[in-house]
């Protein structure tokens, strides 16, 4: 494996040894160890010394179900931190099918101001003038660039939305049916790009050229553990059937529905937009219920949704994008959030940030609660890049700052995701401690066996989370897959020595999970974090959430000290 | 002297004793010691949980010229830290008359959101309704509570700016003109008033009301030795005739006036709006030259800029406003710049983080550099309270992010004055660790006898400056005053000792500097700052600057340890 060093400021393009201290580290882990290494803690993310790195997991490349994620990571225009943002599509796999542990993009952007793509295929890496691509959405993007490569191409690449250094701009995938959609959303790392003028990355090998295996036997008899666990998880087939938007009855019937800028719990209309509905209104529309995002995938949690002619308006309609889009801004009306996301993606921004940013709008007086079309309004100036577009495109903490909110979800100037804190306290805690600012995928606690609104214990539980999530983001598992190692804590060990011959034990996964964490904390450190980076919003230790009138009432100290127990 | 403390929620009005470790503090010293004291370091500056003090000077009460300064303080939402923003007019003076050595306002807005004027006279204080006020710049505002009151009133306002909560919004008091335009500019401490929806306050106390004094020959004696001091010193005249505005030509000399964005620190066209240009212009057009902010200035330093017709357009017209709204934005037109400044004034708003936010806009291609009209134009967005208004209303460092510029001249989130850090460093470093965030009155060295290219000997001439202004602003004493103590160490003391008998020496002065500086660091440390803040923008210490093509390079280690030496 190599690394592959683009300078777009110079046009340099180099392939390097992967260092020593970086061999056993993929995905986030090594995003984290990236940064330590090679960003100046204080720099302007946006300014030539950022830098920004693609990281396929430790396990990706083979294949294996949910185990082919790709990690974006550098540092964050939004949070002024560490960022690790990962994403399925077929990108991880192609990029290890090309020999690279990590692509690095340095340098600031070239000094005649020209867009560019880097190319990249078995013989080489180029960059290749795009002026032609700037301005373009993402459909046609994808529709572009295949045409000018190859139908079979992985793409990693920004919308208009990352071409302006909106700080709510991703850096969207390909995944195995050519839809440029499955988005490494959080953080600005869009922007980040944007500030390079690297439009896209094109990864031009279309056969499987899997990694060597240490031990193919052991290898293939954890694996078939592995997917025999996940076969058996009862959560499987709830996914596959619904999506992650499965989530809406459960999350409304905790009280933790965002509603109406976070100001209740609970969505009147949440049986609209739950996955049952959603499920059964595609079915009578004669659209298909789900695919896979990454070759290989049993779960198909992508579910798509159909317009009323049966086509696909967008795919996946996630849950979060149900919550921050639909309950939050009190819209009921399912295909109303499908055009909200299907512009969100088009533009490649966070449907999170920017749909509490919509959130922000109307308690600014800018829409009402429940106006789809003022919202899709509000949506257009995004995509036209209107200054209010800018405002609503730089995410929530912005759009608050810019019209004088006081009651903005946020941590670390990033969004909160829709799993309202004062509700899901365990996710509070994780919003709150995670280096990566308020991210549910950090250590979502909604399924552990415990009262969700009793603040005691909530640490531990986020504690557990939040490890087991690290060393999963560094092995390049979705969140899915984690069903299948759940039962069985020798699968991954088995897996790494099958694949590396390192011999790890069962205390593997949690022991890399908090040594990412931690190396994560000391770059927040150095780039000037604290512990009073590590809380939630003010208001929302004050202001009684409905139905249950919670607060977030887990103390500081308890927050202070999450990762000192290893 | 008592302390009246006035919260908006509940409406509860009340005279409390002096803490007995406030009595030897005012102006800046005591919002430093009331930030420590009474607000939670972490809270949202535009929530319930901050609070608003004004505090005149130690010296305030005695019409001793360019020592009668009120300071308005809290934590500013554009720094996140200790704000104490100062100004001349006549608040200070009519609040130690009403024997008050501090108002404070808490809680959050009335629950039924109205608007409300503060009235204080020798009786006591009241609430009284302001909606009718709501929308109206400070000029029809002073004439409407002159109306309603008296025309000898003592006002501190907001404009439609602080209404907005615009983050560049200043609090701005009346002078002995009624003229309602001298403003506690920067840090948004507007903005903090707004949200708590008080327009203005009103001090009827027409009648002087000298404070008691323990030795008054003393004070007698020591003032005349100052009086003197000033009248003998060189600078009087200087700004008698120009102003501050006398500033241009020399900062141009020295290669460090603001232009086009900070991307230059020469304007070809800086004598068209120089000190010595206003001053003839405005002979000619028959206007006046200057008068005196505060009753009893002996300096006068608050030039006047005339229209056509002889008529004020503005006054002052201050050297910053002239580099941050004319040479930063390449426009030589002082009728321009006056119309600029008075649309500023009117909304309330500060014109340094205005105008550093309009050259953020030029660089984003939404004027040209040097396009009066353009900037005029988006002047009117801020009054209209557009989108595009919030965004530059906000200041410099959210229209960076909000339009994706790199390039922004900031500290702390607040805009870097008219002196170019790289031209003249020892402001540089009173920028980088000021606990004020970026502010030329914190410390400016540009009349140091030093190299001001050459890093070294910088950080001990920018720490002088700052203990000795952070003292001066505790004092009340205007930055024109120092000029008469500057030669005589035992003025200051000999005044402290004869109105308060406390005794002090020499060493008073300083000591109380570094006093007030530790107690603003101590609450932004709380608040989540580290050393990291204490940096120029990543870009001046790469970008050279012409004409001499330097950078900012004095060591972060020199800042790091500057407030060590006492």
């Amino acid at each position: 494996m190599k690394i592959l060093r683009v300078n777009l400021e110079t046009d340099d393009i180099r392939y390097e040894q992967v260092p020593e201290t970086w061999q056993r580290l993929g995905g986030r882990g090594l995003v984290a160890r990236f940064l330590l290494d090679e960003v100046p803690p204080r720099c302007d993310p946006l300014g030539p010394h950022n830098k920004l790195i693609w990281a396929p997991g430790l396990l990706t490349g083979h294949m294996l179900s949910s185990c082919d994620r790709i990690s974006v990571g550098g540092k964050s225009p939004l949070t002024g931190g560490v960022k690790e943002s990962n994403a399925g599509g077929t990108t991880g796999l192609r990029m290890v099918w090309l020999g690279l542990q990590a692509v690095i993009l340095e340098g600031g952007p070239p000094l005649d101001k020209s867009w560019k793509i880097l190319y990249i295929n078995a013989e080489g890496a180029r960059l290749e003038p795009a002026d032609d691509f700037v301005g373009l959405g993402l459909k046609d993007t994808a529709e572009r660039l295949i045409e000018r490569y190859d139908s079979r191409i992985g793409i990693s690449a920004i919308g208009p939305g990352g071409e302006r250094l909106y700080q709510a701009a991703g850096v969207t995938h390909i995944d195995k049916d050519r839809n440029l959609t499955r988005i490494s959303a959080r953080g600005g790392l869009g922007a980040v790009m944007g500030s390079k003028r690297l439009k896209a990355i094109v990864l031009d090998q279309p056969r499987s050229n899997k990694p060597r295996l240490v031990d193919e036997t052991l290898f293939g008899e954890s694996s078939r553990r592995y997917l025999q666990g996940l076969h058996e998880h009862p959560q499987t087939e709830t996914y596959k059937e619904f999506g992650t938007a499965a989530m809406v009855n459960m999350c409304n019937t905790f009280g933790g529905m965002p509603t109406h800028n976070f100001s209740a719990g609970n969505f009147d209309a949440a049986e609209k937009i739950s996955g049952e509905s959603i499920r059964d209104l595609n079915r009578s529309r004669g659209g298909e219920i789900s695919h896979a995002c990454m070759p290989g995938c049993t779960i198909r949690c992508s579910n798509l949704y159909a317009g009323p002619e049966g086509e696909t308006l967008v795919t996946p309609l996630e849950f979060e994008t149900l919550g921050l889009m639909g309950s939050n801004l009190g819209i009921d009306d399912p295909d109303i959030i499908a055009r909200l996301n299907h512009i969100a993606n088009d533009m490649g921004v966070d449907t999170i940030d920017v749909g509490a940013a919509l959130g922000i709008a109307a308690e600014a007086g800018l829409m009402d609660f429940g106006d789809s079309e003022r919202a899709l309004q509000l949506m257009e100036e995004i995509a036209r890049g209107t200054p209010l577009g800018h405002n609503l495109g730089n995410g929530a903490a912005h759009a608050a700052k810019v019209f004088g909110i006081h009651r903005v979800p946020i941590v670390k100037g990033q969004a909160i995701s829709a799993y309202d804190p004062r509700a899901i306290k365990g996710t509070g805690v994780t919003y709150a401690t995670s280096p990566q600012g308020a991210d549910h995928t950090c250590g979502l606690t909604i399924r552990a066996k415990i009262d969700h609104l009793d603040a005691s214990g909530q640490v531990e539980v986020s504690r557990n989370g939040q490890y087991n999530v690290a060393a999963y983001d560094t092995l390049g598992v979705c969140a899915m897959g984690t069903f299948g190692f759940s039962t069985d804590n020798t699968i991954i060990p088995d897996l790494i020595n099958a694949k590396y011959g390192w011999g790890v034990g069962e205390e593997y996964l949690r022991k890399l999970g908090r040594e990412v964490i931690l190396m994560e904390r000391e770059f927040n450190t150095r780039a000037g974090f604290t512990k009073e980076d590590d809380r939630l919003p003010e208001w929302m230790v004050h202001e009684k959430l409905p139905p249950h009138d919670s607060v977030f009432d887990v103390p500081d100290s308890e927050l202070d000290t999450i990762f000192d127990t290893p």
